[in-house]
């Protein structure tokens, strides 16, 4: 059995409840340590029950460790979770409220009798993933290597003429040919005004001598996701660019420095929006300082201005404070750091600003 | 205001609800007539809201038309949510069941009084959708077009000793450059045994002599979606594998033969279906026929033996018939079709097979 999965085991007893229907992609990959898509996971001491259709039946029963298959045959997985949900004889069973739909829930819950009960947990296996471990620190570097090397390759190819769209489509064909599965989201490249839409879709418009070209690029490892965004510059830098620039990257160092094991998160977040703010682009500055990345491109913590827990070694998040002002120009930094014993060490730290 | 929110008023009475909360991204869009991300939609006769944050509320202004926008400013979005539904007086409030996760429904009940209801609804958009407009189809065809050049492309490039991983990247950089904003979903390149899993991830590995590739492509432009399937041969084909492609291809055309006007959607998938279990492999046929496909990649209706609702002119879906041999190879050949007055057109049907 996956050691991950027995980790839970405790925490089950703790929050008094026999069973966890995961339904989270990310959540599912991460207990089962192979990459899931379109399955469900019912994790017990009893037995852990993994679902999936025909699609994929095949393919896991061979990544998959320490999990009994049932293949969804059709179409009405929840009948067959609540079957099982019975037959294991689990009396109050887990789910993950912030991703099960509420039609899922009633699917579920119509399948059990009145001595089960469904009951909303949160972040159950968010947390855990907060802390990486030495085999997750190894993938996220690995994606942020390629991202690195993805954007000293791009610089050659911007130039005037070119559409933002062009260079996405470079950037993309790059990182597969370096070890990437593929992008972690959909790639940004914002030129000129464009920069100053947090996230612009990138479009047929070229870029013009003498503007900003904000690119904003994440990879896929073996699931693990890097989120790096440079602002690069064509020519001659306007002096309000260049002076918001240095901002930005001011704020960003403020932040850096607050990192460190028990530094509560906001302190961190307050950081960078105090400096934004006192040099009077507080009111362009509207998304919070950064996020939790990992399996999933978005996750706990958030590096927000009202986040009261506390940085722990291996936590890995993005520092990515802006200023746009709004159809002129954006600037945005983002590193990833790894939260140490001592202090922090930013993972992204080796790839030109 | 925009004629399809205008379209859904009646609706909204037919089904005793005074509005509805959208939360699925392509029927926000639909609604909108533009591109929404992380956004929800309020719809009701006296006033359409739509909520986002600041990393889109910009562009929003300048896109969508007939709603009022009201920018998520600290993320409680779900409480601004149920106070505009207290401000506008609406007593029973749809939401959609499918889509809402439970904690968002909760955090919605929480904010609203004991005299409002909230009413799961089930596929109330999603059934508008089912029947495309000119201006749908358009787009649709647009990204089959440039499906099909990047097919046409690509041939040229799959030689022994290429990764599929590669044909990924050469097949993502093309459709960029010829007019797609992103593909559909994750390109599948499945080559040699590879290809008898259904959703193969693409991988490191190079493309051998004598072997087929499975290539599973569709784009997105200005939001529509095309999916289609082909299978290239390298140098001789294996008896067996031929065989098994003309199985394929023989029952997909025999669905598509069965496409007409109030034609019940299930006898689709049977005609299909049962030739291939005639010739021996029903057990190796474990997906649906088909989907629909527009907004969203998978959409309604689904082409499955289950589905008894029938087909009506303006409903575009996909023919994917296929036999999966485990470990040694599979076929699936996909194409798009259009329901018209008088039968279908296959809107891939130019793209060689």
């Amino acid at each position: 059995m996956g050691l991950r999965i027995k980790n839970i085991y405790a925490k089950l007893e703790q929050e008094n409840i026999e069973g966890l229907i995961v339904s989270l992609p990310s959540n599912v990959s991460y207990l089962t340590e192979s990459l899931s898509r379109d399955s469900y996971l019912l994790v017990s001491k009893k037995e852990n029950i993994y679902f999936t259709d025909s699609r994929y039946a095949e393919e896991a029963k061979k990544t998959l460790k320490g999990v009994a298959i049932l293949k969804k045959t059709n179409g009405s997985v929840f009948k067959l979770i609540a079957d099982a949900c019975l037959n294991l004889g689990l009396k109050r069973i887990g789910f993950e409220e912030r991703y099960l739909p509420f039609a899922e829930y009633k699917k579920i819950k119509k399948g059990l009798n009145k001595k089960t009960h469904l009951v909303p947990t949160h972040s159950f296996i968010e947390e855990l993933r907060e802390i990486k471990d030495a085999d997750e620190i190894e993938k996220i570097k690995r994606a942020i290597r390629i991202t690195g090397a993805a954007l000293k390759f791009i610089k050659r190819f911007i130039l005037p003429g070119k559409k933002e769209i062009e260079i996405v489509a470079e950037l993309e064909r790059f990182i597969r040919y370096h070890g990437a599965g593929n992008s972690a989201f959909d790639i940004i490249v914002a030129s000129g005004p464009n920069s100053s839409y947090p996230h612009h879709m990138p479009s047929e418009r070229r870029i013009k001598s003498n503007e900003p070209v904000l690119i904003d690029i994440g990879v896929d490892y073996l699931g693990y996701k890097s989120d790096l965004t440079r602002v690069f510059f064509l020519g001659k830098i306007d002096v309000q660019i260049q002076k918001n620039y240095d901002i930005v990257l001011a704020a960003q160092e403020r932040a850096i420095k607050k990192i460190k094991p028990a530094q509560i998160i906001a302190e961190i977040d307050r950081a960078a929006r105090q400096y934004i703010t006192r040099k009077g682009y507080g009111g362009f500055f509207g998304h919070n300082l950064g996020h939790g990345i990992g399996l999933d491109i978005h996750e706990d913590p958030h590096i927000s201005a009202k986040e009261n827990s506390i940085a722990r070694p291996g936590m890995v998040f993005t520092i990515e404070p802006a200023i746009y002002l709004p159809d002129k120009f954006g600037i945005r930094i983002e590193d990833m750091v790894l939260v140490t014993e001592r202090g922090c060490e930013v993972l992204s730290g080796a790839i030109n600003k």
